[in-house]
């Protein structure tokens, strides 16, 4: 825990989820912190969980401020920070950028104290009741730089960035939108409509699909108004990048129905095979080469204590694991642990879990083609 | 471990991931197992593995066969196994049924030995060396007589199904292709293309996502000649299931490319709202009613033995942790690990971690609306 206020005075503007978080990362990372909101409800939880150490405005000029607000509401917040002149510098944390600082460049032509970020860090969650102040440790951030943004203000942001634990990356904000458009935005609209899909299905029929439906609709738990106003705000962006994941799904849809057997066949293996590609540019742990993990399975029985069990005799072993999914089944009492470990770890794993009693299997790594 | 042969004796034709896993299970169950299959070198490694105590065909009638081939070999393998008399139910694992129906019986109209089943028991590998016993426990295993099946037939495989560990379904083959159209197919297909649109990009711009698209992605690992032949084999209703997702999708991106924020905001909001409705059809753990539990996020260091030490520390805390998710960082020491467990013990989860000195901080359930 650094010094209260060693590193500056920050305002933040709004206390939802990220507000707030970034509120206590920056307060633990050294700010002395201001928080402020027109919503005095969630600005008196956001104090209630000791996410600054001051209501409102500051009196005094300060180091940094942050619109922590909804997409549409960053340019007006924005403008009217730069102009109170209560701060240095201005950014925020909108998980889009273009939009609001075309916006802003309207408003404040040629402002050299504003610089957009975001930090790669939501959930499917909301409130400052959900704010966590690791919320940043370890994930992306963001910056991006107007043309015009001042050299030290690209700094101050880079600074906060840092100081919540986040790992800075720069660009512009129309890289940052294009971007973020096929890594989030798509996969967003794309989890809700599937899962959207299932609505004239049964709790019964849904209980019967496989991990692989949980885990690809998984992100459809997420907040629609705020998500509406996420995507509206860079829609050409989104529409290109969604029309990138649809057409080739339309072109699958067509083959499927035509008369032609082997042209539907190849035309989903042209598809699976295109998605192994786009697959194998997913870093491993890391960000360094891709890492394709060995899997040991475990039965694990539904009871406290089991998983420690499982991962202490892991770690007696030695072994350190790398990832880990659990696998519920309907109607029972035992689950499947996967365990990732490193492919010459795997078969040493198997063999001290199977000694301890443990049904365990160990499979290799997914291999890039094994028919 | 049940006494070799208890059961009765099977038949395992082909050697995949699948048959060898099913031999596996069957055999701990109680079987006494027979292995054969084409492909030579696929055969011994499946022997090898100790998948079963025989070689080629049983001299002798058998109760149970499974061909264990892909979907469009189901059909003639079937075939030759009932013409052959060698066994007095004959069964397959393939995850289509109707089309492989249809065609045995075009082969083999009105016979009562037949009947398909489906172990939903898939995962993004294959061959033999990748199989595991224990790969169906839990699962659901549907089975899906004709009209012409003997009841005896029907029995003979939901034994097989409950002796591997699966928990049986039954269901009419049509059923199951619309079902599993929805529930494998088309998710396996979105992954596909959601991965396959990132191909243009580079693996430091797709470190930068959150972990969302790992999970919306994770399916497109699959091999794609496999799942050529099994969504081939499902046209109708893939096509049709496909559409029911990508029509909305299509309208999103018209919406988005047209001039009315409005419409678009409003077009966006309307699929997540959906997405959010069809997500609470799944089930929570154990196919009750759908639970929304509680997360205690947790910084654990990369090391050996962490995991282990974090789950112990909760164990020791009597809290039963009831899924959890590792999320590792690019080019950091440090990951997040997301602890689930009931909304009651999240707050006593929390303190208990921090008062063994890790950062922790537990968090409501997702809610349906909190803004």
């Amino acid at each position: 825990m650094a010094t209260a206020g060693e590193r500056g005075r920050l305002l933040v503007v709004g206390t939802g989820l990220i507000g707030t978080s970034v509120a206590l990362a920056a307060q633990a990372g050294g700010y002395e912190v201001w928080l402020d909101d027109v919503d005095s409800q969630r600005l008196g939880m956001a104090l209630a969980v000791a996410a600054g150490s001051h209501r409102g405005r500051p009196v005094d000029r300060i180091d940094l401020a942050v619109a922590a607000v909804p997409p549409a509401t960053v340019a007006p917040v924005v403008h009217e920070l730069i102009a109170s002149g209560v701060a240095a510098t201005v950014t925020h944390v909108a998980s889009v950028q273009y939009r609001p600082q075309q916006e802003i460049e309207a408003l404040d032509p040629g402002c050299r104290q504003y610089v957009g970020s975001h930090p790669v860090a939501g959930r499917e969650r909301s409130g400052p009741h959900h704010a966590a102040a690791e919320l940043f440790a370890q994930r992306p951030w963001i910056v991006c730089p107007t043309t015009h943004s001042a050299e030290a203000a690209v700094a101050a942001v880079a600074e906060l960035a840092s100081s919540c634990g986040g790992v800075v990356a720069t660009m512009s904000a129309l890289e940052h939108d294009r971007l973020f458009a096929q890594l989030s935005h798509v996969p967003q609209l794309v989890a809700s409509a599937l899962a959207g899909s299932l609505s004239g299905l049964d709790r019964g029929e849904v209980a019967l699909a496989g991990t692989g439906l949980r885990d690809t609709s998984r992100l459809a738990d997420s907040d629609a108004a705020l998500w509406a106003e996420i995507i509206a705000a860079n829609p050409i962006e989104v529409a290109r990048a969604l029309h990138a994941v649809l057409d080739p799904l339309l072109e699958v849809a067509e083959a499927l129905a035509g008369r032609d057997p082997e042209a539907a066949t190849g035309s989903v293996r042209d598809l699976v095979a295109r998605g192994r590609a786009g697959r194998d540019l997913m870093a491993g742990k890391h960000g360094q080469v891709a890492v394709r993990w060995a899997t040991v399975s475990v039965v694990v029985p539904d009871e406290p204590g089991a998983l420690a069990r499982l991962l202490g005799d892991a770690a007696q072993a030695r072994v350190n694991v790398e990832d880990i999914r659990v696998d519920h089944s309907p109607g029972q009492p035992l689950g499947i642990v996967e365990l990732d470990v490193a492919p010459a770890q795997a078969h040493s794993l198997e063999s001290a879990l199977l000694a301890r009693s443990w049904a365990a299997n160990a499979s290799p790594p997914v291999p890039g083609q094994d028919g």
